[in-house]
């Protein structure tokens, strides 16, 4: 990032990727900050659908909407100024400059994920090849929490105690009508939505009992023997479980020849068949991709709940000699956009994210990441906004390494078993949440018999 | 229902079924007011997971609970108590008819559908036919909204709150990134919790745009010409749809005949491979039961899902020669447990419902269940108790016509087209429902192009 003076024109904001429940807290967060700056700030622009809308000259103006209409946005999920998951090509990045110009844009904010960094990035470099002054900055959220260089993400917290709430419910439920739940979260790649629900424990005995994350590869028989050995000292058992739960070669489980491998040892070859049978129906619906195997990725369906319930299922009905009751849930979109679950610190820092991005840019800085850093702990949690590079927040480093640019779950936050998060995890993790609801359970002390 | 006078002993409760947001509210609405009645009233105990645990004598004291516990466990989800699922046999009531006599028990209340209704009706006839004075009390409870009699049921206003804010997010989330979005609602038998839905739409082209529902049968080859529509219109399309929708011979789709019929026509025959391969695994897996024709019930899992997506997708993709985003969730268990979403009207009453049982019964009622009478609409929205004859909650008279015990969404309720809601079910679900949080859009005839 480089500093320098001032400069005058229009501003433009857009959003990108999954939505979040408090990513139009930064938008806002943004345009309340840009009015104030009327003097370099002139119009304050919006993409529709990110940089798919900016490409059509699909603008919209935001300068002019009254503050009732910006406070309710700002109040809602998902983004509000439409997204788009579009990679842009270096053609469209010489396309959006020339737009800029047109526009007399001088100022760039996108809201989005670690692939939102890379295109601010070049959008920013062919700005500075063509000696125009653009001010480009990325305004992280995900509710991956998987982004780079900064303390958590916008987005994280309120994902994070929608999450820890319904296991709350889920462990209630699975108390009163006992058996084995598996509830699958979002995380393709990190397992810090899927930790977050060990929030959910209040009590001795609550669930999540395990927790799976990619962080941690598994097979099949250890979950099965974890699970099992869960069931006979509770007589029930709720499992957290990522949607992006891997082998030990960092497949993921229903990508994976060893899964298939550990299927037919297990005599579970019912189920290798009903997945191929579903690989062949998303083939014939024209939805998704054949992995590097050349079996169907399927992903973002309800497979893995299903599939890991008939394997548990399976298992222990033969090492105890009867089924037990086997649910499973796969928690969907309700993770990033739910309505009225927020986290209050969450909504306060990705408002607080969007207005010091734009402060960054006023006063001279002409791009960067706007990231957080904690200055205190627990009681006193305290972040303060700091200016990260576009390269550092993106991983530039380790892509050009071929290595994964996300932040996994800090191996302190995992339990030796690697089947559920410590105690210094809560300590990162409750003042992002917040309060939650406590869990009433009526004590068995006053039990008669 | 018969009168009497006072009589003098100790009292038990239960709750039986699945588990609701506020369950727990008439539990301890029953303890509640009981207190007060400690001259007739003497002991308060609760069946551990409901006549399960009665018949294996597993009671809890719940007469010296602190007032602090009661209130923690007021507000939580799930049965407090536990529950079960057990219909009881002749024998099993005639044992619990023998533990209530043994604990010298007077005041018997039963939380629950109206299963739960019926195994009361029969627990009170044994009793009196052994000239032994018993009040018998059902309380009902059920997100389904079905039971005879009542103008709702507790439960259901929480857990059409929730489904009014997850939809609320998955408006907006398909407004960001569009495309065809499906969500499956509870709802086995009935389709009040999934029309609840609707609420969701507070501006012009809000989704849910399609509502579907068991009073409404309906075919494959319908609801991709409903979707088509809405998506050609709209460009995007929220399809809310519950998980016991079923063809014209009310049979739901995934045990359908004539399913796999249109599946063939259709040319989808690996749809129908898939549910095959899914019905061998759940059998392998110990599983549910084949239904009447021989298939496996792929109920409770995510298969109505992944099966409407890939035929919508299928479909779509063949008639507009591109493949739209389709994705499908399944709402799951948070429906009915999800901690900290609760309808302050629906709190307020399941308590109401409980205390009004024990009112009931010490003044002088030998047995009933506690229904709820709409005295006011709209902004003057009030409920009264009323007393019902556990008969006609439980639907005897239908059941002895072999005819289904279950109220249908009233017909005044569904729109001309049988794929949405009217505003006259608006009016019956708001009060019920409460305040939702507002859904703010950013409006586009700021639009610069």
């Amino acid at each position: 990032m480089n500093s320098c003076g001032m400069v005058e024109g229009n501003l433009i904001v857009g959003q990108s990727g999954g939505p979040t429940a408090v990513i139009n807290q930064s938008l806002i967060g943004v345009v309340r900050e840009a009015r104030f700056h009327n003097k370099h700030i002139k119009k304050i622009l919006g993409m529709h659908n990110g940089i798919e809308g900016m490409l059509k000259e699909d603008l919209i103006d935001l300068g002019g909407k009254m503050p009732r209409e910006l406070a309710e946005v700002a109040e809602s999920p998902a983004s509000g100024l439409g997204s788009c998951r579009k990679k842009p090509t270096e053609a469209d990045c010489k396309k959006i400059f020339e737009i800029c110009k047109k526009y007399d844009i001088r100022y760039f904010f996108y809201i989005g994920g670690n692939d939102s960094s890379l295109s601010a990035r070049i959008i920013n470099k062919i700005a500075q090849d063509n000696s125009y002054e653009l001010r480009v900055f990325h305004v992280p959220k995900t509710i991956d929490n998987d982004l780079l260089v900064t303390d958590h993400c916008p987005g994280f917290g309120s994902a994070a105690k929608y999450v820890a709430q319904c296991f709350m419910g889920n462990d209630l439920d699975n108390r009163a009508l006992p058996g084995i739940k598996i509830d699958i979260c979002m995380g393709r790649t990190a397992g810090w939505l899927t930790a977050a629900s060990g929030l959910a424990c209040q009590h001795p005995g609550d669930g999540p009992h395990l927790i799976y994350i990619p962080e941690r590869p598994k097979s099949l028989k250890v979950i099965i023997g974890d699970v099992e050995k869960v069931y006979k000292q509770y007589k029930r058992c709720l499992v957290s479980c990522s949607e992006g739960v891997c082998d030990e070669d960092g497949h993921e489980f229903l990508n994976s020849e060893k899964i298939r491998g550990e299927l037919t040892e297990l005599k579970m070859d019912f189920v290798i068949k009903w997945m191929d049978a579903f690989g062949e129906m998303l083939q014939g619906a024209g939805r998704g991709k054949p992995d590097a195997f050349g079996h169907m990725q399927l992903s973002g369906t309800g497979a893995l709940a299903d599939m890991l319930a008939c394997v548990i299922s399976t298992a222990l009905t033969r090492s105890l000699g009867k089924t037990p009751r086997v649910r499973a849930d796969t928690l969907g979109y309700a993770q990033r956009s739910f309505a009225g679950v927020v986290s209050d610190v969450d909504a306060r820092e990705a408002h607080m994210v969007g207005e010091s991005a734009v402060k960054y840019a006023v006063f001279g800085n002409l791009d960067g990441s706007v990231v957080m850093e904690r200055t205190g702990q627990g009681e006193d949690y305290h972040v303060e906004p700091k200016l990260a590079s576009l390269e550092a927040v993106a991983g530039l480093a380790l892509i050009e390494k071929g290595l994964p640019n996300h932040r996994p779950v800090a191996d302190t936050f995992i339990n030796t078993e690697g089947n559920g998060v410590t105690e210094a995890f809560f300590e990162y993790l409750r003042p992002l949440v917040g309060r939650l609801p406590s869990k009433g359970l009526l004590k068995r002390d006053e039990q008669l018999t």
